[in-house]
């Protein structure tokens, strides 16, 4: 007997019919024998509602508020998850964020979780009950409600299995964690396992399938994470700790990122301070930096080039045009038409030349690279947004096959 | 400077452009220099909306996953009703039942509150915050969320009253409480003042204004409780305790209830015992007998008739003719096509010949009288359904003018 957190978002519970689904799914699970507690997201659309209905009334929402607002999604959910479950002959009981004291800072519409209390878990598990919590809510030491924030839910699922010491099952409408997206590599292949390390790479780099603070946490916590979807029974992909196995993967999935742009500040005098003063009016502008580039000229000159969110490519242009005459600049260049594409494997760091072949495969498909950044378990490179479906391929044929 | 605490329901916020209508006239009775507690219910529909997703999902919901699904739609206004306050400029903050800890007991779907937590609401006030409350929703000593069935947003608002001290006004679609329906008498006239004890007895029977219940709590508590309309700036009429000046008028309202049926068991023998078979009988399947009428015949026998909600009828019928085999009645009959009309006024204390002039008054339009029924402060009468409206006019002529 394991006990196992099961999430469903807001697709699977989107109507009356589907959370009769996932209510049927959850009822096999615990007639296999083991106890499971489930959490649900928003039925689909309904927090675009209530945002709408916030933004009609106020023009600038206070985030407590909102919270307070958004909040009602989640908890219309667990009711009639509960609901279904109990026609189906179960027994189910449903529980707010404040009723099993999830605990989170106050940092309305992005609070982070501090602490659960699995007691009452416990207690209507024991009882024989499929417990059934809303997600993306907690509430503050203050007792006002809040929200985590986009794809909150996730990290809810998370932050209960480590509770629990439970594994924790994500439903979505992928099957797993692919090599490569399988609509530009159609030879792409699931994923058995992958590593929390290795899927944090993959997340940041626009593989959606998983918010990444609920792979921070799993990883935090050691917590046992499935991918799996919602419309099938196949097996999905587990996200765990790092194994003997694992390392022998040199590349474990290639990924492509189109939705970056590229600012380049040329011929900077070459003084300390100079990087951090661009940097810092970025940053408080909450505009973040992803690769940072900076190459020494023979003479004593530099050129600075970074990439941002293509959302926020203006309003970095704006501050880097401002800074930039400050420290003498002589030229400012952006490129919104760039993606940056990645490999990414754990075997990286006992495997050398990877680089190399990496850097061999594009050249022959004659891809130039723009910028290169590189991890303990990912190499990045800049190319022609133009050029990136290619370079999935050919990467994804040369390391994984 | 005084304390009010205004409750708002489902039509008067039924979408942005009324909650926010709400939002400048709570703001406009603060600047006049008064603390403003303000409960308000779901929006109009919203509540039915969420009713039909648990029939749909669930053919027999449990009460306390209904009532976790229900007590959204206050959760939803409160927060736009505190947005739409804050966005004119206001300070507010919105509090669900679990927050000022308006506990109930645990008989979920028709709770009933045992106590709140003023403190929070207090401080609230004196950092000059608007503050929203939701109504109809409380918490039990176990932290479930409990609503208070029907109304209970009214009960909810006196009950914040009673805790603070402080004034009751009850925002709705009539102006006020009339000496009889308008639509009826076109002569009645709003009163000022009404007892609690006559507001009562008006509310049982069909003025459909105020909720029973909040004006048993507001009588209990001594809360002055006003009913305005939220589409003018009318005085209303307010209910309070009696006082010599309300002696002075003998009769205040004159209501009919069109919505009862009669049931008379004809000659049973007149044996102890006998009433309290049948009316066990009735209570046991929850049906509610209003008016009880027997007469004991010369020669031993006895006539016992009764009234039932018309919704009721043939289930109390089915049990009137199964009791009625076993204690020897000769005959059951009905009659759905009846009216109770009746008179109210604390004056009836202190007056006499109220009954008399009562009956002269209908004989003399040739109204007969089935049934009569009287309390302290109450008479009513049951006259054939189509008479009714004749009847209330006769009466209202007569002792109101």
């Amino acid at each position: 007997m394991a006990l196992i957190v099961q999430k469903f978002g807001g697709t699977s519970v989107g109507d009356v019919d589907r959370i009769r689904n996932v209510a049927k799914r959850v009822l096999k699970t615990q007639a296999q024998g083991h106890q499971v507690v489930v959490v649900v997201s928003a039925m689909a659309g309904e927090t675009n509602r209530l945002v709408d209905l916030a933004n009609k009334i106020s023009r600038d929402p206070d985030s407590r508020e909102y919270d307070q607002l958004v909040s009602t999604g989640e908890q219309v959910t667990i009711a009639l998850l509960a609901l279904a479950i109990q026609d189906l002959g179960g027994k189910a009981r449903s529980f707010l964020g404040h009723q099993v004291r999830i605990t989170t800072d106050s940092a309305f519409a992005k609070a982070r979780i501090k602490s659960i209390d699995a007691s009452i878990i416990h207690e209507e598990l024991a009882k024989g009950c499929v417990v059934v919590n809303a997600g993306f809510q907690g509430i503050d030491p203050d007792g006002n409600i809040t929200t985590l924030g986009r794809g909150g839910s996730d990290t809810t699922a998370v932050a209960i299995a480590a509770a629990l010491k439970a594994e924790c099952e994500i439903y979505t409408d992928v099957d797993g964690i692919y090599t490569a997206d399988p609509r530009i590599v159609p030879e792409a292949k699931k994923l058995d396992k992958i590593s929390y390390e290795e899927m944090l790479e993959l997340a940041s780099l626009g593989a959606k399938v998983l918010q990444i603070r609920s792979v921070e946490m799993a990883m935090k916590f050691k917590v046992p994470l499935w991918v799996k979807t919602s419309f099938s029974d196949a097996e999905g992909t587990v996200v765990i700790q790092e194994d003997q196995d694992m390392e022998k993967i040199v590349v474990s999935g290639v990924s492509a990122d189109k939705n970056e742009a590229k600012i380049a500040v040329r011929r900077l005098a070459d003084r300390p301070g100079i990087a951090s003063q661009l940097f810092e009016s970025l940053a408080a502008s909450n505009i973040n930096v992803d690769m940072i580039i900076q190459n020494l000229s023979a003479d004593g000159f530099t050129d600075l080039t970074f990439t941002v969110p293509k959302a926020d490519l203006k309003g970095a242009l704006r501050i880097a045009e401002g800074v930039g005459k400050e420290i003498g600049a002589q030229k400012i260049e952006s490129d919104d038409k760039i993606a940056k594409v990645s490999i990414v494997g754990v075997g990286m760091r006992s495997h050398s030349g990877v680089a190399a072949k990496m850097f061999t495969a594009l050249a022959k498909e004659k891809i130039n690279i723009q910028m290169i950044s590189t991890s303990e378990i990912k190499i990045s490179v800049v190319v022609d947004e133009k050029e990136a479906d290619k370079a999935v391929r050919a990467l994804h044929k040369v390391f994984i096959g």
